[in-house]
C-alpha cells in the first residue's frame, strides 16, 4: 500500500509548488519570515520565524486548501467536499470553499474546541460532530464518502495540498536563500513533508527537523521502527500535534529524509506559547509554538546557523492561553 | 506656528506615499487586510482588520521609520538620529537604523515597559531613560539635539514619516477599493492623519473615525475647541494612546477633515485585547485593539458598510494581557 504513496510522492516537488504559487497568490499574501534578535541572542544563532499564523484562518493550512480547490475538477465535487479535522484544516477548507463557491462539510471529533467549531460554521460550512478523536472523525468520513458521494479530502494524502503548503517553503527560500536548518511541527505530516520536498529540491544540504509531542509521537516511532505506526491514542494539549498517525504520503517522504525529530513534554509545549508572546509578540497555538521550544532544546546544535522556525498557526484555545501565561 | 504645519501638510499626499512605497517594499511585505465573519456578524457590517501588528517590530511605525531613513541625507545625521518614544516608534527606528547603518539614540520615559526597552537595546540602539512621560522625553530630546548635534526625529511632525505610514492606506485601497469607513487609533496623530491624506486623496467620500482614551483625549478636546490642546497628563493603560498632545502636523490635517472621534473608557480598552484574541486570534496591544472596541460601540452607524479597522500594533505588556484575559 505504501508503494502507491511512494509513486505519488514524486508529484510533490518544486515545480508543482511553483504552479501552486501561481494560484495561491491570487488569494494570499506571502507571510513574513521575521528575524528576532532576542531569540538569536538566546540561541547564539540567527533565528527567523515564519509567521504562518498571520494567514487568513490563522494557519498554513489555507495554502493547501486553496491549491486543492484551484486544482479539482468541479464535476468531481458536485455534492461538495468533505473533510475531517481537529480544527485548522477545517477552517481553511471552509474559508477556501467560499471563494470557489463549493459546499463544504466538516467532520470534527467530540472533543473539538467550540470556538473553532463556531468559526467553521461562520465560514458557511456544514459541521458534523462525530467520534472521540481525529482518527474516528476520519473513519466516519470514509463511510460518508462511500454512502453520500462527497469528494473526501484526505488532507495529508492529497498531492495538491502538499504542493499548496510547499509555497511556504518557496517563500522561505526567497527571503533566506542560505537557510541552514528548518524546524517544523509534525501533526499529520503534510507540512514537514512539503518542506523536505521543496527545500531539498532547491538545496539538498538543508537540515530539516520535525517536532512532536511525547504523548503523540506517531511519526517518531514509525521512523525509529522503520514502519508506519498508528498509536492507540494521541492526547496532547497541542491540537495540531494530536494525530494517532501521520498520513501515508508524508510518511514515505519523511522516513528516509528527515534529519531528526525532537519530542516535547506537555509542560514544554505550553512554555512555547509563553515564549512566543514574550519574544515575538505573537499569539501561537501550542503546535505553532512547538518549533521555538524545540530549537531552544537543541540550541547547541544550532549554534551559528541560520534557522527558520515554522509558527504554523495561532488558533489557541482560551484555556490553554490562560494556562500558559500563568 | 500652525501655519508652518499647514504648509507642510500639503507634502503629505498619495504621490508621496507612492514614492515611500517604492522604498518600503524593499524591506517590508504588505500586511493582510483580513475579513472576519464573526465580527461582521456581530456588527452587521463587512468588517476587515488591517494587521499592522504583523509587521517587523509589531507595529505600523516601521513604515515611517524606513521611509525617513530612506529619505534623509546621511550628512545631516552623522551623529545619528535621536527619537523620543513610548515604545513602538523607538522599536521601529532602532530596527530601521540597523538596515541603514546609522547610529540611533532612543529616549524613553521612566514609566516605560522594560520589555520594550530591552528590545530597543537588542536592535543595537542607545537607550536613555528620562522624565515621567512621553512629553518629558520629548522636551529632553529638544535639549539634546541642540547640545549634541543629533538629528532629532520629531516623529509625527516629519513629512517622510507620515508618507511612510501612508503606504498602509495605499495597501487598504488596493485590497478593498470600495472601503466605506476606516477607524484608527489616535496617539500622536500621525497614523490617522496619513489615512486622511491618502484615503481621501483617492476617494473623498471615505469616512474616517479616530479613537482615543477618555483619559488622554488630547485631540478630541483640540477638535472640540478648535485649538491645539496639551493635556496636563495622559495616563491610560494604552501606551500607544498616552500622548498629552497630538503633533502639530497631524493636528492641522485632522482638525477639519476627521468625521468623528470615539472615546473609550479604560475597561473598554482592555476588553478590546480580549476581543482581538477571541475574534481574530491576534495579540493586539491596547491601542491596537482600540478600533475594534470603537467599532462595536458605534455599530449602529456602521450597519451594512465596508469597514477597515486598524490593528496598529501588538506590543502588549504582559501585565495588561493577564488583566485582559482574566
Amino acid at each position: 500500500m505504501l508503494k502507491k504513496y511512494q509513486k505519488l510522492s514524486e508529484s510533490v516537488n518544486v515545480r508543482s509548488a511553483l504552479r501552486a504559487k501561481s494560484i495561491i497568490r491570487r488569494y494570499l499574501k506571502p507571510t513574513n519570515l521575521t528575524h528576532y534578535s532576542e531569540l538569536s541572542r538566546l540561541m547564539d544563532a540567527e533565528i527567523f520565524v515564519k509567521h504562518e499564523n498571520h494567514n487568513p484562518t490563522s494557519s498554513f493550512k489555507i495554502r493547501g486548501a486553496i491549491n486543492l480547490f484551484g486544482s479539482i475538477d468541479p464535476e468531481d465535487a458536485t455534492s461538495g467536499v468533505l473533510v475531517a479535522t481537529r480544527g485548522n484544516h477545517g477552517l481553511a477548507m471552509a474559508w477556501a470553499a467560499q471563494w470557489f463557491n463549493l459546499p463544504c462539510t466538516v467532520v470534527v471529533p467530540e472533543s473539538n474546541s467550540e470556538e473553532i467549531n463556531h468559526c467553521i460554521e461562520g465560514f458557511g460550512a456544514e459541521l458534523i460532530i462525530h467520534g472521540h478523536d481525529f482518527y474516528d472523525a476520519q473513519l466516519f468520513c470514509d463511510e460518508l464518502s462511500e454512502s453520500a458521494g462527497y469528494y473526501y479530502v484526505e488532507q495529508g494524502n492529497e498531492v495538491s495540498i502538499l504542493n499548496g503548503i510547499g509555497t511556504m517553503t518557496l517563500e522561505i527560500m526567497e527571503d533566506l536563500p542560505d537557510v541552514d536548518v528548518i524546524i517544523s511541527p509534525i501533526g499529520g505530516g503534510a507540512l514537514c513533508a512539503s518542506i523536505i520536498k521543496v527545500a531539498r529540491g532547491i538545496n539538498p544540504e538543508i537540515e530539516i527537523i520535525g517536532v512532536q509531542a511525547e504523548t503523540a509521537a506517531s511519526f517518531y516511532h514509525s521512523w525509529q521502527k522503520g514502519k508506519w505506526v498508528v498509536l492507540d491514542n494521541a492526547d496532547t494539549i497541542a491540537d495540531g500535534l494530536a494525530a494517532r498517525s501521520v498520513f501515508q504520503l508524508p510518511y514515505v517522504i519523511m522516513k528516509d529524509q528527515i534529519n531528526d525529530v525532537v519530542l516535547l513534554r506537555e509542560d514544554e509545549i505550553l512554555s512555547g506559547v509563553n515564549m512566543s508572546i514574550e519574544s515575538t509578540h505573537n499569539l501561537a497555538e501550542c503546535a505553532g509554538a512547538a518549533s521555538l521550544v524545540a530549537a531552544m532544546k537543541i540550541k547547541d546544535r544550532l549554534k551559528g546557523k541560520r534557522v527558520a522556525l515554522i509558527m504554523s498557526g495561532g488558533n489557541i484555545e482560551r484555556k490553554h492561553l490562560v494556562q500558559a501565561i500563568q
